[in-house]
């Protein structure tokens, strides 16, 4: 039960952090986080860009320079790493959207956007799957097998909406903002679930029983991850009132709530729960209870801590994409007939967008039927809108065909690279095109 | 120049963070964390403890337990590493101390801080270095060359005034406060340094012209490490002052004071200066200059944020140290003969003592007579409060001893297991003896 964070602290040449290399990396890293900053706040004016593109394009040059001084050698200075994602960077960004979302909004659009995130993904993943398997055999991609295809259903539902929602404005659109961000929440979690179910089901034996199985231990982890978050929150909201800090409070206050928000998130992966949603509930309990117990300093804290810490780790994440894109090694292995990927890409892109529309307009007509005569519908517009917000494919897609495709970021298959390089040809795409448009 | 996130993620078992045991780990750690902050708060009353000693007891405690659970296997779920204390941990404590000083009362005593925290760590290194090589031969320690007795008098030179500085109180007694606490960072970069400096000197060619060097580079690395920490503080509140952030000001105000910090700290290690002295002097130029250019909930954000990583960082480190202290295979190595580790440690403490008050006194004496009327002089019940003040050992003497005594936080060799445990008998009993009484 021994974590030595000394070998944690081991390159993978053997060598501790304390070595010059990884020094100059650190450092290089962390100036580079500022200049996306700067950079970012600079060229706000433009509705092109904005952190997370300039981020992606900062790391794109990054790498390019670095693989010119290696002598096209390497292009990295980090080598992403799903358990970076999903241990340190992916709990702030959700736990900050549960904690500053408008909770009103959200509660009264409470069962669209569970329609929208969970069936609405799962109709995605059916059409991702099934196209994929009818189309990829044609492009000869190699020797994929159905649980290959289950697990690129899965990777590819999963949105990310931190771009479109920089673009949309919470307080102009209310309600296609409440939409969009729910569903991105919801939408991350279910695929992250419906990924780790794929890799753990026995696909030999699919039948109806199977299916039911499924479908059960979907609504168990959905419900069980939620009532963990929703303890977690009453508990921090608990002991700061009974303990009613009174020297040094902000301090022990704040480290509480981060303390406990984090633990929240831990306990659930110990499970094996959806730790986003855990944290996202978590986020909003939080937000709803414990942050009207703390003293006005520890409010205005928090507010703004949890968005510096999400917008750090967003500013990272997109970054270490941006950099890993140019990994030398998977490109030249994927590359021995150079317009596969690119044609894997396009192929994935047009299912993406038919996955989406397969449940965006379906769904938003149901959600329309139920509404009573005072409640707003959504509009066709807005329908092409939520249809459109929901195609940019970020992290969550990179970290599951890490998972899936590499052993520790490398890999050696030249199907796999193929896989991973298509993965990012269509999140740099996505990104750029449809966040900028 | 690759640093290898998913390598770093690699247990020394050659697992990756997202295996269980990993994750069972960093769940106990963070419960214990929030047990820390609770219990420390419920037992504020009582004068015999702060948060320091709780965490401390809570991970004899808990080491004692995993102890037991694993049947006298292993007591750690954590090992401590040098690497994890000088990159993650020692950064906030000290930036949020340059951050938070009373700027006015500690320049008004900055020549006499300089004196106790830079001359007098000298002295106190001479006293316990000539000491051990005099007193170890009588206690048959085993074989220890030159280089070991001056990384010893280095190790042992280094304070650690973070539990007195929570019995002392800033308003009521600022002059006393403000040198205990300037000496103690001050002695903080002074250890360090000096133990890098032995580390690389050669030994065996000791005269003169050597010893001018050591001074020569050690006011050299004293002067250029803190030009680096007020040019990246500056250059912060330039960049914040120039950029005017409107929208989101707050999140990228203190993303930037934040990144700033780190980068100064890590750009100081990388060119091989104190960043310790560094990151200090960013935090005295960034709540002097930085602090006035954002906004005022950056104001309080800031402020509080900082404080609050700090405090989670002292927490962290007692529990870890506590925790480690039960390491059993170090004891069952070093207890060959049980009585050697607690007579060497009572030996140190001995030199401890005798090398402190050898220039406290006559320091004071120096100070006192330097100064003029009007200003206050150090009278001496003060001197023996700063005497003692300084008389504890803490996580920087066992990140050193790490450091020289162990590769990876592990060692087979009999002295030097017995050099840790009784680092370790000699910071466990001084912070609880002497921060009590």
């Amino acid at each position: 039960m021994a974590l030595d964070l000394g070998a944690l602290a081991l390159k993978y040449t053997g060598l501790a952090v304390s070595d010059h290399d990884s020094i100059v990396a650190i450092n290089i890293f962390i100036a580079l986080l500022c200049g996306c900053i700067v950079f970012g706040h600079l060229l706000e004016g433009n509705r092109w860009v904005n952190e997370s593109t300039t981020a992606l394009v900062l790391g794109l040059i990054t790498g390019g320079v670095i693989l010119i001084c290696t002598k096209g050698v390497n292009s990295r200075i980090l080598i992403f790493s799903e358990d970076i994602f999903f241990i340190y960077l992916l709990p702030p960004i959700i736990f900050n959207a549960g904690f500053q979302v408008k909770k009103k909004q959200f509660f009264r659009n409470f069962a669209t956007i569970i329609l929208f995130g969970a069936a609405g993904t799962l109709i995605s993943f059916v059409i991702i799957t099934f196209g994929a398997m009818g189309l990829f055999s044609k492009l000869d991609v190699g020797p994929l097998e159905l649980g290959d295809y289950l697990a690129i259903g899965a990777i590819f539902s999963a949105t990310d909406s931190v771009c479109t929602l920089q673009v949309l404005n919470q307080d102009e659109a209310p309600l296609l903002y409440s939409l969009v961000f729910g569903e991105g929440v919801v939408n991350d979690a279910t695929s992250v679930v419906l990924f780790n179910a794929i890799q753990n089901i026995d696909i030999n034996h699919f039948d109806v029983f199977v299916l039911l199985q499924f479908i059960g231990k979907f609504l168990y982890l959905f419900f069980t991850s939620t009532v963990l978050g929703v303890a977690a929150g009453l508990l921090s909201a608990y002991i700061i009132k009974k303990l009613c800090f009174a020297r040094h409070s902000t301090d022990r206050e704040v480290a509480i709530m981060i303390l406990m928000a984090y633990l929240s998130y831990m306990l659930s992966m110990l499970l094996d729960l959806s730790g986003i949603l855990t944290v996202f509930f978590c986020g909003i309990v939080m937000s709803h209870y414990t942050w009207h117990n703390v003293t006005e300093s520890s409010r205005v804290t928090t507010k703004h801590t949890f968005a510096t810490l999400s917008f750090i780790a967003e500013i990272f994440l997109f970054l270490y994409v941006g950099m890993d894109a140019l990994d030398i090694d998977k490109w030249k292995l994927a590359s021995s007939s150079p317009k596969k990927p690119i044609a894997l890409s396009a192929v994935i892109l047009g299912l993406v967008m038919v996955g989406r529309a397969a449940f965006v307009f379906p769904l938003s007509f149901l959600s329309n039927l139920s509404k009573k005569e005072s409640h707003p519908k959504i509009s066709f517009n807005q329908q092409v809108i939520i249809w459109w917000a929901g195609l940019m494919r970020g992290a969550v897609s990179i970290a599951l065909a890490y998972n899936k495709f590499t052993t520790s970021g490398h890999t050696a298959v030249r199907v796999n690279a193929v896989m991973i390089t298509s993965t990012i040809i269509v999140v740099l795409f996505s990104t750029m095109v449809f966040s900028a448009c």
